[in-house]
């Protein structure tokens, strides 16, 4: 039987990350794998149930960084023990929009949450299941076009001074995105999300392939 | 100002904790003290949605150990950012019908979760806040009547194995307390749940107004 393979997506929000996992999928199938899709939060009962709290407009500014951190780890812990790491013990390739770099993007580089709890309680939840490969996007554009993306989703949120701190906030995550992509080369492909759609896809598959080709 | 006093009280369901809780309130008021009162999972926004999940039955038997125990860890950290940690800080009186050691107990010693990892969040979670006073209720009575008490609520849940590991699972988290309070002598007033009621919270206020008078 072959190795299982965890291939994840990370990135700041709008970034293109859904459409390259959908790119991904269809090379996959070409080449005649049956891919395991998944996201987080969600996708499995529980976790979208977390993901709902998450989710909730009614909560937004209420919910402690903390809190959310542990919402998170709690919706991946339940992810991976139901559904990623029965499909990688079948040998399956699992891919998963968002894993654990994103509580350390965001909770840690963005909201300040002390990185190495951060990582004790990663390695926790997946069983210190790290991935074979993890694409982070990467785009300039991508932070200074968040103000029309956002403001398409939630124009009520923003005045000029949250603006600014989401744009600030934002800058913090990717930032934090590429420090962590700098400790562990190996893991990561770095993308520029303003390439091509069909560009970066390529490189992706590319990528991949050799992943394919090298498990035993 | 005077500093402020955090009491827990922990122990097995249905051995007598909300009677007690109630029997101190009504202690505290007489002494002219206004307490606030929570109880976990829940006593926030978010906190009760995250008890909805943990409390729901379509999900049991669903969700890992190690999911609960985040939840409730997720739901204790907003519990003390947005109500324990501010009542301290005014000087209050906050009392509190669960609180970390519940996680110890349960998820630890009863459900095997690494308890040097449990201790590690628990702390995160609670800002390291640990009680002034925990009243821990200790009864083998209430582990051989839990058989009557759980059937009462969820008689459809109970088959003969069933029974005998939800029995078995009650004597590893009531000795998980045992062990607890063991550690920590001073903090834990242990009391037998067996006892006269009136007798217990005659105990119970005894330790209090100790705590009370020596606090500045």
């Amino acid at each position: 039987m072959k190795k299982g393979l965890l291939i994840s997506f990370e990135g700041l929000d709008k970034v293109g990350k859904s459409t390259q996992v959908e790119l991904l999928l269809k090379h996959l199938k070409k080449k005649g794998v049956e891919p395991i899709l998944v996201r987080e939060p969600g996708s499995t009962e529980t976790s979208e149930r977390i993901r709902e709290i998450l989710a909730d407009r009614s909560l937004v500014g209420k919910i402690s960084p903390l809190t959310e951190f542990l919402l998170y780890s709690a919706s991946r812990a339940q992810l991976v023990a139901e559904t990623i790491k029965p499909a990688m013990d079948r040998g399956d390739v699992v891919v998963t929009d968002r894993y654990y770099d994103s509580s350390s993007a965001y909770q840690g580089y963005g909201r300040g949450i002390d990185l190495g709890f951060i990582d004790t309680v990663n390695m926790a939840a997946t069983d210190s299941l790290v991935p074979d490969l993890t694409i982070l996007l990467v785009a300039d554009k991508s932070i200074s076009n968040s103000k029309k993306n956002i403001k398409r989703f939630s124009p009520d949120l923003f005045d000029d001074r949250l603006e600014r701190e989401f744009l600030q906030f934002r800058k913090k995550v990717q930032a934090g995105f590429l420090q962590i992509a700098k400790k562990e080369k190996k893991r990561f492909l770095i993308v520029d999300a303003s390439e091509k759609k069909s560009e970066i896809a390529k490189k992706i598959a590319a990528r991949i392939d050799r992943l394919l080709k090298n498990r035993t």
